[in-house]
C-alpha cells in the first residue's frame, strides 16, 4: 500500500471506533476527504469540544458537559424512582423506550474485585448520597444480568436495604448474557413493568 | 432522548461516515468518551491535519498531502505504463493486489455530463499533459464498469489514440455494476493481466 503518511495515520486513527476495520476506516477516510470536508469538519469541532468539555453529572454520573444534566435539573421526573444502570448507553435506551419518568444514576461500570474495581470506582459513595434524598421511595437496579452485574446489584441493595428504601431488579425479557443497551423498547417496558422486590 | 448537546452533537456528526447511522454513532460516541478519549484525541488530530494538508498530487491526482505522491516519485514504479482510475480507492485496491507495477492516474470522478461533470472536473487537462511523457507507452483504462465508466474510458481512448499510444481496457472478472474498490486481490490480478486492446 503507498496511501500518504497522512492518510495511513487517519486510517490507523478511525480504528479507534468500535465495529470499524482497516477496510471501513479506509472507506470512511476516502469519503471525508473526497466527498465531504465539511463533514470532516463537523466531526473534528464536535469531537475536540465533547472531549474536551464532557465530563460526568455530578448528582447522577451520566455524560454530560453540564455541571447538573438534564434530567437530573428537571422538575417533571419523578424523584421517588432511582433507577441504577451500568452505562450512558442504557440510559439512552431506557429513554427512548419512554417508559421510566424516574431518575437516574449511572455506575460507569459494574464492581470487579479481580479487575481492582471497587465500590468508589463506580460511584457508590456518590450513590450513597443520593439515597438520603428525602423524596427517594424506591430503587431499580437494572444492571446487566451478567455475573458482574449481578454482583454489582446485590451489593448496592444492600445499601438501600440499610436507609429502607423500596429496592427492585428490573424484570429481563432479554435472555441472560445479553446487553440491556440492545434490548428493543418494548422489552424494556415489559422488563421495568415486571420488576419485582428484591 | 435526553443526551447533552454536545453528546448529540457528535452522535450528529459521527453519522456522516459512510455506513454509520444514529445507533452505531451513539456506541462509537459512547466508546470514545468513556473508555478511549485517547483514541479520539488521536482521531481528532488525524482528521484535523488531513483535512488541513491532504490534496491530490500535482501529477497523477492521487489524495496525498506532499505536491507528488510517492507512486509518482519512486523510481521503482514502470514509467511506460499509465493506469487510469476513478477514485483512490482503486489505486489502493491494485495496489493491495500487488499484480501492476506501472504509474497511476485518479480522475476523482467520472464523466457525466447531467450533473455538469465534464472533461476539466475529472482532470483530463492534467492527464493531456501525462500523455505526453515520452516513456509511456500504454494507457489502462480502469474506470468502473458502469455506464458513465464506460463512457469515461470511451472518451480517454479518444485522446489515447491521438497520442498514438496503445490503449487496453481492464478485464472485469467482477460482475457489471460492481465496484472496482471491492473486488479481491486474485480478481483484480486476474483483470489485468486478461487486459484487451481498445
Ligand atoms: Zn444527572
Ligand atoms: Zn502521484
Amino acid at each position: 500500500m503507498n496511501l500518504s503518511p497522512a492518510v495511513t495515520e487517519l486510517i490507523r486513527a478511525l480504528c479507534c471506533m468500535p465495529g470499524i476495520g482497516p477496510k471501513s476506516a479506509q472507506r470512511i477516510a476516502f469519503h471525508l476527504l473526497e466527498r465531504d470536508r465539511h463533514g470532516g469538519e463537523l466531526m473534528t469541532d464536535a469531537l475536540k469540544f465533547a472531549l474536551e468539555n464532557v465530563g460526568h453529572c455530578s448528582c447522577c454520573r451520566m455524560l454530560t458537559e453540564q455541571d447538573i444534566c438534564d434530567v437530573c435539573s428537571s422538575e417533571k421526573r419523578d424523584s421517588s424512582l432511582l433507577c441504577v444502570v451500568e452505562s450512558p448507553a442504557d440510559v439512552a435506551a431506557l429513554e427512548s423506550s419512554a417508559s421510566y419518568s424516574g431518575r437516574y444514576f449511572v455506575l460507569n461500570g459494574r464492581l470487579s474485585p479481580l479487575d481492582g474495581i471497587g465500590p468508589e470506582d463506580i460511584g457508590l459513595d456518590v450513590l450513597q448520597t443520593r439515597l438520603q434524598d428525602d423524596q427517594l421511595k424506591e430503587v431499580i437496579l437494572a444492571t446487566n444480568p451478567t455475573l458482574e452485574g449481578e454482583a454489582t446489584a446485590s451489593y448496592i441493595a444492600m445499601m438501600v436495604e440499610k436507609r429502607a428504601l423500596a429496592c427492585s431488579r428490573i424484570a429481563y425479557g432479554v435472555s441472560v448474557g445479553g446487553e440491556l443497551e440492545y434490548a428493543d423498547g418494548s422489552t424494556l417496558s415489559h422488563a421495568l413493568s415486571g420488576r419485582r422486590p428484591v
